[in-house]
């Protein structure tokens, strides 16, 4: 269970004692959140952002000036440089010797394995392509557990887009390590892909559905995404199932006391405004949650508890 | 006279003993300027520039520097993600968790006010809409305090585009609170509103006057502002007025010896570069006490000085 | 040999006993650099680049802050702002009050040393126009220093756009300081200036070539740059000589068995993947070393060393 030097690649390279344990690290870094520390004094880390990822970005640079640390690094406002032949791997093998770990933001299935392979320093993978955003299923993860005191016993609804959506990709195999009952709620042209609901599928119990208000009731947390106009080539259609996966506050009469309302953001309009002021709303929360979950995973990283 | 926590969203905000509580601090700013201070360690600084300011947002990140803080944040280039539907209270809810202080900038009125009612930690506005930039009025008093040793008995003209600046309606207010007399000197098209000018009428002589050369002599100060040729429906119109707003080394010589020229930059060719050289421009000294006012604030906001 | 508050704009500039000067406090920083410093603690750099080049920007960066300095500084995307008549000049008088050091980039020839003229703070050239680079020609010279444990009795060869690539200018020059053979590889259209050639043949022996592979078995040094199709009227003309300036792991079989290949980046396809591997390459290393020179020059410049 030693995380120094290690790449952080994909929500699957982690066991279930490796998600345990980074949580308890985890617990440590609120204080720090709000004292300041110097554990990475003189360490830098370096943002190649491919894509653009504002909150993601700044999500890391908080969580490294936080442990002490200094941050260099780039946001591409489109994939000009990509197209430009700009190639990923002298990218990686020149900015490695400006910095101490390199978290990477890439358009494209497989960039992050890519870069760490032609990488020498630790490589973090902050979403590439449609696959992987395992440092937001780690946050998912830990701020399920810090409501429920537990990942266990729990019934979780994916809700939206569950096909190009990295995020719920990655969530839903970290959740199938934990005793979790699974729904997957999307429109018929946005389900998830049958090969990431065959493994998990091994594991817990998984159920599709496509009407959200009749499983509410039975829900611990309701996981909400976008649905992204541009994924529908007949925009009729996009008109017809947007409602059914838009959630309100006078849904909400129906869940249980202490269900949640979790979602990576940035929201369009899939959670009505009048969810934020109820006690189910968490998803501001949750970005709490995950600058500490960064801080931890890069203190692990860079050695700074050691 | 507490600043600990407090939002800088309006000049009105400001009394004149809190002006002059500002002032002294400031004073004191100078030598960490230049020697460095850990005052605002561990603490960081966002930046949500929902329109571009590299001024502006240089001069908060090197303030913030300068007290030994840090700084995250974004620039939009355009107005992209306002266009995309992004959510402004969103986006402070989330940035609000990474950070200790956030300083905004946006294109609408009232942005800045809006989010100060969302975010639980201390907002900064740095320029919103037409209306307001509270930072730029409080840097050009600085500015008029350490040239005339005094802010009373001074005359100043505001020129050029009194109606869209926002740094002349926050500086018209900030010159009310003190015994001055103000010359509003600018096109037909581009005059103050109506309301701006009845609000400090009540308080200052003040004289609309759409001759700049008539009054120089008279004049402490001749705060120049730009004259966007995008104002003007006819384009005619803009050639015809665009000379009146215009200084050289040459108007000077009917200037009071002591009479000082300043400017919000950046500068179009409102002010010809021959005054540059003069000993009554002051525009660039401004961008220095601009640093020193902004230092003030966050030290007392962020509680680096209690 | 007093680099404290110096400009480096032109490696001109240079003496050869400030050359090696620099390469000696060049061999300290190694350790600094993995070991981090407060050396420069409470100092800013502002990097102004008024054309993008994200490896330049980094590197300075990195060395900022191994040093244990701060940065603040804007990239354009485009010359948009120049475009819409900003003055280097007035920016230039603006930010000296926010930093310590500017290190600035720009399309044009001669900004770099028009800058320097207008600022009260000392000023790093990272690229002006087509004619200067001089902290890429003093990490190229450190990087040969390094290899080769000497400066002198080497034979290199310059490869490429030779006309319009502000690198080997710079390089050129710094090479014309020590005892070695240069020779100049290029297609007809992009041969290096006269009067560039001329400064140099004036101090060592140079020969202009267009056959690479013909002269591979005596160089020492082959240092490839980029050749970019826009710099041909006629797209014919570039496919026909494209070939010609392209280095494959096949060429290197006739190559001394310590020769370097060397490239400022980024690369394009002038240097095949395959090369990557060999023991010749070191493109990626000098990217290292520039780390290590752009550190000895910021503080010596910025005084940290004194």
């Amino acid at each position: 269970m030693n995380f120094e030097g290690r790449d952080i690649v994909s929500i699957k390279d982690f066991s279930k004692p490796d998600i345990e344990y980074l949580m308890s690290i985890t617990d440590m870094m609120e204080a720090i959140a709000r004292g300041g520390s110097e554990m990475l004094k003189g360490k830098i880390l370096a943002t190649l952002f491919f894509e653009p990822s504002t909150r993601t970005k700044l999500s890391f640079e908080s969580a490294m000036y936080r442990l002490g640390g200094n941050c260099i690094g780039f946001a591409e406002s489109s994939t000009t440089s990509i197209e430009k032949g700009e190639n990923l791997a002298d990218t990686v093998k020149v900015v490695e010797n400006y910095a101490d770990v390199l978290v990477i933001r890439h358009p494209q299935d497989g960039a992050a394995r890519l870069a760490s392979e032609f990488s020498n320093i630790p490589i973090i993978n902050a979403g590439s392509g449609s696959e992987e955003h395992p440092t937001q299923a780690l946050l998912d993860l830990y701020t399920i557990k810090k409501e429920f005191k537990k990942l266990d016993k729990l019934t979780i609804a994916l809700v939206g887009d569950l096909r190009y959506g990295r995020t719920v990709h990655s969530l839903a195999y970290a959740l199938s390590l934990f005793d979790t009952k699974l729904y997957l709620v999307s429109p018929e042209l946005l389900k998830m892909r049958e090969e990431v609901v065959g493994e998990i599928k091994d594991k817990i119990e998984v159920e599709e559905e496509n009407d959200l208000k009749k499983i509410l009731p039975e829900l611990d947390i309701i996981y909400m995404t976008r649905i992204q106009k541009e994924r529908f080539p007949d925009l009729s259609e996009y008109k017809m199932v947007k409602g059914s996966y838009r959630l309100t506050q006078d849904d909400l009469k129906n869940v249980k006391r202490k269900a949640i309302v979790m979602h990576p953001l940035p929201r369009i309009d899939e959670i009505a405004f009048d969810v934020d002021s109820t006690h189910h709303a968490r998803y501001f929360k949750q970005t709490w949650y995950g600058l500490l979950v960064r801080m931890a995973l890069l203190s692990l990283i860079l050695g700074g508890l050691e």
